[in-house]
This record gives structure tokens, sequence and C-alpha cells, in this order.
């Protein structure tokens, strides 16, 4: 089957054949693990550069710490080694012995930053401490799915140590505000912020915050988190400070981390039946040039390409010249798959004419697909298209995500809508962990609480509402 | 002792002391690992950016590839096993079962990106192929020592494949240029550039070329290496391409990496009895500004401070204004330790004047240590003071290098002259290993051979010289 048709009939096999298809990743021979290809690379690379900087403006470092965590580590917060014992690889032997304690491949990094917190944080002073690191994490996985689930990802874990609980809150909502600009803004897609339920919550956390996405197929996927501690956390490794008032107290801490699963959201937002989409801002390439002609007139298409590309380049355009063999229209399709978002076709008749042919690869209703533009200007005007094809898209998605965003009422409701067209449904929740368990049964579960108050009941027991949520199938 | 005296007569200790006082790294609860401090990585996410860009520019494109091989992998180049058996860490457990087959953790990546080079090559087309990772790897260390020798260490290291000799060559010789010019222009650390000879290539290669640099002890540092491979290591893996006439060849492949070990040659190069001393280009902070002053002259020297740094910021000059509680000179002393390259002194008597007071950390022979400069147009004075000190860092390095460059005839000399004064020993050597290795007894070694010939005997047996040589200690 081909894509568009896939598109339409298998949501998961689309997305598989675009992911490989566009050389975002391979197959590695390591079990649950994929090869990020240069073209998914790229997309990492712009991520981090947005995110870092975002990071570093709430006055939060970097720094690295070890792969290997000792094993007892794990061991020293009973919530977390439950949340994370059945994922975790295990290096017994190194440097040709047998260890005496095994180390763990870090899943995440809590325990070994609250060592060091341990180590760093003595008084009121020294807090708040923010520190942030870009690494790769191992959750062994049993079905991996590249980008979404994967035995080894690449991700960036804050962790932070505050004076007060409200300070920690502050720094918690403050992170998760980011990772929504960052998703609305460079990636351009819309997000749900709200708080996770107590059986969703990470393992060791007193509150977990998320942002949530709405797929192509009405699926949901968790996008970022962030999470204040339990305090018994720090305490368990010991992490206190003296207070102003010379008291000794636990610190609030907090953690907070996005991963290569961006990604993922990314294709499964935008892509269509032609494949990959990629909005402008986070496209590595978001112009390609296709000379067109024969002989003399390419060499002189291709040099006049080229002549452009040198002027996109000056206003940071990030544009590629397709010299390649072959024909124009297979070009269009290879470059289309690859989700670039504008293309420039170039021969002797346009560049006579002082015009080329611009094409979207996106394309609005009511739009053309194709606009013929004059050369002069031609800078300017595809910076503005640029800009325009995000807001294009974010809008697309956002309209795509609000009509999937049903209420209910009933558990039977949602069980019958959801098997007919997925999406959020939001509704009332009486907030028992027993009521949302039976989620399970529709392979639903509760995505996050919102602040929104509309419901009256439960969607199972029809109690009183507590807490009003969204539902949704997730990846 | 304090590191003045640690300085002059125990330099593996005030190493130590200074990257741990200046907070560049701690002690971690895993065995050869260290956690890189924010200040520390500071300086690593300003070699990266660098050098990210440096290989951009050889149309190498980043990719990312499992940090779990598996073992059979590591065993399929008999030379590359042989050299890094004893060093592998070695996951046997995981997801709570044993594996089938263990996995090592990368302690470099040949083996799995050849495995992929295989799926990617079929025709010349596609040659050449350039990948770089930036990751970390892991190799058991006995005797670690933070950033020279760690367990895991991070670094980028590039794999390319080419369909002749010749380009590869051209790769490895290019690549390792890169790293000259990083070193000398980023770092102020001049290098020299050669082979190693056999006994010292890289496990699985033809040709190994390196930088060595020598440290304030007297002692070499290998700061980056670029190899030519053996062709039968891509041949292992079966990756072979159709060349232009149709025959099935193996491509020729290169591989080059530079590690966190780069940042203890910075502070090894540059330190002194004052503790770090960091060339501008890589200072995280290039100047720091501190107001000086009592109550409401204190007030108005902060504000003061702020209004320079702000311009400063404006041309890009990474300052710090330090409003900490403390004695002036104790902060002078602090910001010393730590190599800030420029401090600013800020009291009312100098706002008056329309002056301020600035203070080099590294100052040449016939400078003053300070300077009372105009504030107006200092903005455009420190840019120039900035770059000014930057070249006399790379003057003051070698000239100390070359002040340790010593020529020598005989075994019998190098022996005695490194026992009274480490460096480098320019010598012939006959090419034998067998007299190469005789240097281990004095704690020596063959840093590297280099082009120009003068020595017309072997420094071991007296034979003809077949290579000039340097010998040196080294870390």
């Amino acid at each position: 089957m081909d894509l568009a048709q896939l598109y339409t009939t298998n949501f998961p096999e689309w997305y598989q054949q675009v992911i490989f298809d566009a050389e975002l990743v391979d197959q590695s021979p390591t079990r649950g693990s994929f090869v990020i290809r240069p073209y998914g690379y790229a997309l990492w690379e712009v991520i981090q550069k947005d995110l870092d900087a975002r990071i570093k403006n709430h006055n939060v470092k970097n720094a690295y710490f070890p792969l290997f965590i000792p094993e007892s580590f794990l061991k020293k917060e009973a919530d977390h080694i439950e949340g994370f014992s059945p994922e975790l690889a295990v290096v017994t032997h190194a440097g040709g012995k047998q260890l005496e304690e095994p180390y763990v491949v870090r899943p995440t990094s809590e325990t070994i930053i609250y060592h060091m917190f341990e180590r760093w944080i003595k008084s009121w002073r020294d807090l708040p401490l923010n520190i942030n690191q870009w690494a790769n994490v191992v959750r062994w996985e049993m079905r991996p799915r590249a980008f979404l689930r994967t035995t080894e990802f690449l991700w960036q874990e804050g962790h932070t140590a505050h004076a007060t609980r409200e300070e920690a809150l502050k720094m918690v909502k403050a992170m998760l505000n980011e990772y929504k600009e960052l998703a609305e803004t460079l990636l351009a897609i819309p997000v749900i912020v709200g708080e996770k339920t107590a059986n969703e919550r990470f393992a060791g956390g007193e509150i977990t915050t998320t942002i949530e996405g709405l797929m192509g197929d009405g699926k949901a996927l968790q996008m970022g988190t962030s999470h204040l501690l339990q305090q018994s956390f720090p305490a368990s490794f010991d992490v206190k400070f003296q207070a102003e008032d010379g008291t000794n107290k636990t610190p609030w801490c907090t953690s907070w981390g996005a991963t290569t699963r961006l990604i993922g959201a990314l294709v499964m937002v935008h892509g269509d039946e032609k494949g990959l989409a990629l909005p402008p801002r986070i496209a590595p390439t978001q112009v390609v040039i296709i000379p067109i002609g024969s002989k003399d007139d390419l060499v002189q298409a291709k040099s006049k390409a080229h002549e452009l590309a040198a002027e996109f380049k000056k206003s940071s355009i990030r544009v590629l010249v397709d010299e390649s063999e072959g024909r124009p229209g297979a070009k269009y399709f290879h470059w289309e798959m690859r989700g670039v978002p504008l293309r420039l076709e170039l021969g002797m008749r346009d560049i006579s004419a002082g015009t080329c042919v611009v094409a979207r690869r996106v394309v609005i209703e009511g739009q053309n697909a194709k606009e013929v533009l004059p050369l002069d200007g031609l800078t300017q005007k595809v910076a503005v298209i640029l800009e325009e094809i995000q807001q294009n898209m974010f809008n697309r998605a956002l309209s795509k995500r609000n009509a999937s965003w049903f209420t209910a009422e009933t558990f039977a409701e949602i069980s019958e809508r959801v098997a007919d067209k997925p999406g959020f449904f939001q509704t009332g929740w009486c907030e028992k962990t027993s009521c949302e368990l039976e989620l399970k049964a529709i392979q639903c579960s509760i995505r996050c609480i919102i602040p929104e108050k509309k419901a009256e009941k439960c969607f199972f027991c029809g109690d009183a509402s507590v807490q009003e949520v969204l539902i949704a199938k997730a990846y």
C-alpha cells in the first residue's frame, strides 16, 4: 500500500513507513534501539538549540552526571525503584571482572543527582540549585516504536532544589510552560497543559504535570513532563539545608524532561498522505530549489539557483539546491516526502521572465499549491511565506485537535465514540483510582486533569465529579 | 600546601586541587567517573559549539547510534577487540532477565556504525559518507584522573567512508587540522601534529595521526586523534560499494575524535600559582565586575556595574557582576582561582573620575597587572584587551613549549635529561618496536613521528634513523 492509503487506513504502518523512508531513523542491531539518521538528528539539533536557550533563561546550568548509577541508589526511594525496576539495564561485568556492586544504566538521574546535592547544598544561600543535563537514558522496552518508545533515548533532564514548596511549584510550572511554548511556536503543535492523576505520576513524584498533544490518528501523546518530587525523595539521600532561621530543612525538588519523542509528535501531527510535513522553523531544509532544463539551460538554471540560495542564506533561510540527476517530478516527490516546506522550480523560461514557481508542501483551503513569484525581492517574500506556513500549520493542527475534543458524560458514551473516532474526551471524575483503571478495558487513560470545571458526575461511578479530566487513547 | 607551592613541587596534586576548587568537577559514586559541574561543562559547551561548526564545514552530518553494541560485533575485527577488551563494561541483565547475548557499552562506535554503513552504502554515488556523533563512551579505567582518564567520557567521534585511499587520507588530515586549529585558536594551546608509531596506533587503524600538547609540568598530552582504518575493518562488516567500473570494492574509512580531555589540557597548560587561567575565547565568564564601597556608595557602584555589563553584553562579551557579600579581596581571589581573564574594580571614586580599574588574570612580562581606564569607550577597549590576552596566552604557552623542546641523540641523554626537566625530546628512530619499548623503563613513549628529518641515528640501537620522533613522558 502506498502512503496515501496507509495514512487513512493504517496510521501506525504509515508512521513506520514515513520515518524510515524519510531517513529519520533506521533499524539497529540493538534490541529496542534505533539509529537516528542525520535527517532525524538535525530535527533534534533544532529542538536542542531552542530548548537549551529556554532552560538557561531560568538560571539553570548544564552539567553532566555519570551514566552508571550504583544499584543501591535506585533502591533508596521505594516508589522510584518500584516504578523503574522492570525497565533497568544492569552492568554486572567491567574491565574483565564481575563487579562487587552492579551498576544500573541511568533510566533517569534523580538518585545520583540527589547524592551530589547532598554534597553541594549546605545552606539556604545555596538555593535554588538549578541543574540540567542533556543525556541518553535507558529504559528496557518490550514493544519499541521509533522515537515514541525506545530502550535508549535522548533527552534533557532538569533537576532543581528550592527552599520552599511555592518556589519549587513555580519552577515546575515555568518549565512546563517552556515545553508548551516550544511545542506551539517551534513544532507548531497545540498542546493541553494539565496535571497527571496519582496513578500516572512519576515514580517518586508528588505532582506530575504534562503537556499532551493529539496525533493525526486521534491518539494522545505526552510530549513533556514536569514534576514536583515528594520531599521524601531528596530526604532519602540526606539532602538538607540550614534555613535562615538556623533549622535544618529538606529542600523541595523538581525534575522535568523532554525527549526525542518530540520528533515522533512532529511526524504524527503534521504528516499526511505525501509523508512528512515539517513546519519551517524546525525544518533542517526550509527551501529546496530544483533547477530545470537540459544541457546549457540546466547549467544556467543551476547557476541562478545557487545565486538565489546564496541570497537566502544571507537571510538565514536554510536552503538546498538539488543538483542530482533525475526527473524533476521524482525530485518533487522526494522532497515532499521529506516534508520540506517550500519548493522553488527554476527553468530558463522562468529566469527569462524574471520569475520562478513556488510550491508549498502544506496547502490550506482556498490556497493555490503553486504560485509564480518575481525573482526580484524573492528573499523577503520567501521569508514571509515561511512564517505564514508556520502559522498555517499550527492553525491546521489546532483545528484538527479541537475537532477531536469531545465532551462525554458516561463510560458507555466514551467507549462507543472512541471506537468510532478517537480524540480527547472531556468528562468528570470522582478521583477514585478504581474508576480510572476501568478505562484500560477500552485502551484509554486519563491524560490529564484540567482546571476547567464543567462536568457534574464521574464518568464511571456517577458520583459527584471532583476533577475535570481529559481521557484518550495514548501512545 | 597552597596552590602556589603545589604548582612547582607537586603538579598532579596542584591539578587535582584546581579542578575541584574551581568547581570544574566533583567526585562521583561511580568508580572512575566524575561529575562535570556547571563551570566545567560550560567549557565543554564552548568547545562543542566551535568544533561542531568545524565538523559541519567538511560536509559531515551528525547522527546518533545505540549505546549498547552486541558483544559479537566487537569480536569481528581482531585488532579492535584485542585493544578494547580489557576496558569493556558489559550489560548482562535487562528488563529483569539475563540477556541471550550480552551488550557492550560502546568504547567507540566503529563496529555498530560499519554495520549501518553496510546497509547504507551500495554504490560509489553513496560516497563519501560522512557521519559524526556527539556521545558518551565507556572504557573501564583502573587509574582514573578527572578529564584525562575516566571510565566514562564525552566526545565526538567522526566516521567517514570514501571511494579511494587518497580521499580518505585527505579527510584524516583535514580533521586533524581542525583539531589543531581548535587547540590553537580557541584553547590557545600550541600543538605538534604527527603520526603515531605502529605500537601506539588505534586498535584497527592503519595510520593514526595525533595532536600533542605540552602540559605545565613538561609532560605531553594527546589532544585529538584522526585515523585511517585498516580496510579489513569495514570489510569484516561486509561494507562494500559498486565502483564506477562496476566492480565491488571496500571503501576506505576514517575515524577521528576529541574528548572532554581538552578541558584537562586547558587547565594544565595555562593554570598557574593562582589556579585556573582561561583564555578569553573559551572563558564562560570573560569579565567579572566587582562593585566596591559600602552602603549608598555600593548601591551606586552596583548600578553602574550593571550598566557597564549591559553594554558589554551588547558586544557579546560574557560578563558577570559579583554582587555577593564579602570583602573585595576575597572576591579577587575567588575569580582569579577560577581563571576569569579580566576583572573590573568599580568604586565611587572611580565612577566620579569616570574611570575604573582593570586587572588581568594573566600578566606578561613588562605589563602592569592593573591599569586605570576611562569608562568612556570601555566596551571596545575591553574587547581589544580580551583578544590581546588570548594572543598573549598562546604566545606564553608557545614559548614554554619551545623552551621544553630538546634534541637528543641517545637513550642515556634522554634518560638523564627527562629526569631533570621533562619535555619533548626530538631524536632519530630506526622504526623497530623493540627500541621504542625500551622507553617504558624511563616512563616515556614516542608521542609522534614528525616530518622533519634531522637525526642520523636511532636513539637506542644507533642504527640509521628512519623516522624523526618526539619522545616524552605523557598523561
